[in-house]
């Protein structure tokens, strides 16, 4: 049973992601774009992404500003066992409701942990808000949890992708968004830019991007038609290689 | 001279990617965290990241919630010639002022483009706002701008770290940030975490996160302590140094 406003429109989407680390230039976030992909492949639409330091204020801020304006908030990061580790704190007091521990949290904690192991850290990470469902993780066993239209999962890409395959299915999923790539290998971008704008005004509900790369090979342009009507987004395509095509042909007189 | 608030307080940041191909999964962004570093080198203190999708809206809305809060703002992407490259439009909007064809900017773009190459599309390139102060970048000669505390650069990558080059030396840069990372190699997070936070309370100032890694070699942990006071910092290092090596012997009895 899929959770969310499933209505005319598709599901929309955003990520917070949380950590300092991201933002001190350490570690690469890459989990924004894993689920990018996998929103798109389940016709969920992804439109906007934020990072914010561990702080109790900018996570709220940002979820609370978040979660009202899209379907769906995914949140990665900040659910592990050390001090540092306050999303969970962060998103009981975004929602105003109360958080202790979770019988269920500690019974998962207990496939992994002996009693002695399970010290007042780890226990932290059995910290849920009241009202959330937990979101299993085989893995590390620490689940994540779902409030409301909010999905809260680890930071460590292997688990936080565990934990998308457990909530993945229960998304309010739509018609997925079809891809079209055009290589325009040699022709520059100011080159296809006005008949690249014609084309995308006479295909309204086709999104076209031009995505430009310059390598050793010399000019490697893409040009990316996305669409959820399969015809149309064929037409497009059509009219972009044509016109490639004809500018290639051109240039190389 | 460095622009932007220098006081007491380190200057402060804020990066909004712009690019639909961020959102949908296409490209990995990896802007940001080049920022990051960047800017964790000079002294400068990245707080929050934001991605947005190619729209004036989306776009202004987000700047100008940036703008008012941080030192700076850097901004990747959509400063091309197709008719998805809209930033300089959003962002003349959302400061409210005029935009057009800048001779400063048609001039640069005259060293790379004949009269007959510089179409419409290409002079899309020299749309500067008013009172914006050029970037030159020397890879594709169309540049960047600089207008109030918003510093607009290209979402390539290649030509970003170039105008950040240019940018650099002139913004406010404190003291670096100095960092520790320490290795906690086969002990878990949960049997440190305790001990790790007796220490971010007794070093006030330094910041300390724990970053898990799971490898096929088992767990590799890390700690990372960060602080602009070198003797703070390695005060700080030298207790976490001592409490994991007392923690590994312990788990090897």
């Amino acid at each position: 049973m899929a959770q969310g406003n499933a209505g005319d429109r598709p599901a929309s989407a955003a990520v917070l992601v949380i950590g300092d680390e991201i933002l001190s230039g350490r570690t690469q976030d890459v989990n924004t774009r894993y689920i990018a992909n996998y929103l798109a492949q389940i016709g969920v639409d992804l439109l906007e992404a934020r990072i914010v330091r561990d702080d109790m204020e900018a996570i709220g801020e940002a979820l609370n500003a978040l979660r009202a304006r899209y379907t769906y908030v995914f949140t990665t990061g900040g659910i592990g066992p050390t001090h540092d580790d306050i999303t969970a704190d962060a998103v009981a007091r975004a929602f105003g409701v109360d958080i202790g521990e979770d019988p269920r949290a500690i019974a998962l904690l207990s496939e992994r942990f002996s009693q002695a192991e399970l010290n007042a850290a780890r226990r932290r990470m059995a910290r849920i808000p009241k009202g959330a469902e937990l979101i299993f993780n085989a893995i590390s066993k620490a689940p994540g949890f779902w409030i409301g239209n909010v999905i809260v999962m680890a930071g460590v890409p292997m688990i936080m992708q565990n934990m998308m395959d457990v909530v993945g299915p229960r998304l309010a999923a739509g018609p997925p968004v079809l891809v079209e790539t055009v290589e325009a290998d040699g022709v520059p971008e100011g080159a296809y830019a006005e008949g690249l704008e014609a084309i995308a005004r006479a295909h309204d509900g086709v999104s076209v991007g031009s995505y430009p790369a310059f390598t050793s090979g010399g000019i490697r342009n893409q040009i990316v038609l996305r669409c959820r009507d399969a015809a149309l987004l064929s037409r497009a395509a059509q009219a972009t290689r044509a016109m490639i095509e004809s500018l290639s042909k051109e240039l190389a007189r």
